[in-house]
């Protein structure tokens, strides 16, 4: 079995190439895959199979995070997958339709010298907003936080100390809290400029990650509604930096796509962890 | 350039072929190879390098660790350094002899149905003890400590509540002791029976891995002279287990080894690496 592993601004991935659309993914071949020292380790494993009937992409993202479950949408994945076919000459020109369970996302790459993708342009859709910096309780303290639905759901906290927050404790509970029917992702934001915020990320099933694509447009969302940051601004995430720019129509998420790395899977492993 | 990554009991490995001795190892590369997200992630990198002048050996291990320091010695490094040659058929028979910065080690393998190695018994050499159950202090704390090498250092403590052992905090400050001069691995270990301890390893360098060779060699030997423990016993780690038989002639560790992938660094990620 092929792969190859990815990331985008430090948002890391198995790439598994399913043209034939046979390959099943089950919760055990994921987490295998993702579990550091004992597999190849990661935040989560993308097949990348056909575009599905009527939804006119160029390929369909499956995408599961690293404790196996099914996921909507993930923006650093996305441009992984469109540096991936596009990289390969499976898709021309430069644009990618990426069917995703969070709908299709239309991709713009930047090429290098070298004609490999370097940056990734995804029109995520516009978000769409739930509550404003409103108050939620967790264990007896009120946080203010802000809701938003980027295909996938997020809470965002706006705060001070970024390097102090409670990214670890308040993170996971949030995550499961019962206003968040399913679950969300948790995102604190600290701003540091109009057009610059700084932020760290509870992924849900994942847990702190260097980055999320959502993630990011989530903070830039919540820095402008409740913090008056500008629409059109940067993300620094531990991982790296992605920019965000939120107009009428929609939210633009610009960052890198890397490849460290292709090759198989040993057979004998495959045996052990299917 | 090709990698395979490989474990044994869940300390794992970017192994490299040489066979040319051409391949320059810097730290920045060994950096970016294991580190996690970013990276491949691994506890450190080995090059497969021919044996050295005059040692006998079927292979030189060029073993790093994940901040790109070199190391004498890694017990379950030989052991994938050992079913990387034999399973390729760059040596044949059972009997592999690997050279490393801490001697040549005798390894011997033992095949699975389909001829590709499982386990592997390798002849450590005989531990040059240091100090048995000796107070060592640290901010005013006094430890009990066990030394020895087995290639490369070791500090071991036994304890009663291992889960609750102080390996994430006393580790750090025992590895860099000043009564070690050049470092020390630091290992925990609790008795279950004559026959069977648990223990968890700080390794220098890298911090708290899943397992080590050497650490379950010199967890074995201090719990036999500190603690009455048999000399051939099973030490249970959080990532597998190891058999260890001290002989009045040498130490033995036998242990599973497993290739998990093999492929090639993207060459557009090395030059941002190198």
């Amino acid at each position: 079995m092929r792969f190859v592993k990815a990331h985008g601004a430090g948002n890391d991935f198995v790439l598994l190439s399913d043209p034939d659309d046979t390959l099943t993914l089950t919760p055990a071949l994921v987490r295998a895959l993702c579990r550091p020292h004992l597999g190849l380790g990661a935040d989560g494993v993308i097949r990348l199979a056909p575009g599905r009937n009527g939804a006119g992409a160029d390929v369909f993202m499956d995408y599961r995070n690293a404790d196996g479950s099914v996921a909507e949408m993930c923006g650093n994945g996305v441009r992984c997958v469109a540096k991936y076919v596009a990289d390969r000459g499976l898709v021309g020109g430069d644009v990618v339709l990426v069917d995703t369970r969070g709908g299709v996302k239309a991709v713009e790459l930047t090429r290098g010298d070298d004609g490999l993708v370097e940056r990734v342009r995804v029109d995520m859709g516009a978000p769409v907003v739930g509550r404003v910096a409103t108050p939620i309780d967790v264990d007896g303290v009120e946080h203010a936080v802000t809701t938003l639905s980027m295909g996938n759901p997020h809470a965002v906290l706006l705060v001070d100390d970024l390097d102090g927050a409670p990214v670890s404790t308040l993170g996971p509970r949030l995550a499961v809290h019962p206003d968040f029917f399913g679950g969300t992702n948790v995102e604190f934001v600290a701003i540091l400029a109009a057009d610059r915020v700084r932020g760290r990320i509870w992924e849900r099933g994942v847990g702190e990650t260097l980055a999320s694509g959502t993630g990011a447009a989530a903070m830039a969302v919540a820095a402008h509604l409740a913090g008056g940051a500008d629409r059109s601004l940067t993300v620094v995430l531990p991982g790296g930096e992605l920019d965000v720019d939120w107009t009428d129509e929609t939210l633009w998420v610009t960052g890198p796509a890397v490849e460290v790395a292709a090759g198989d899977l040993d057979e004998a492993w495959l045996t052990t962890v299917a």
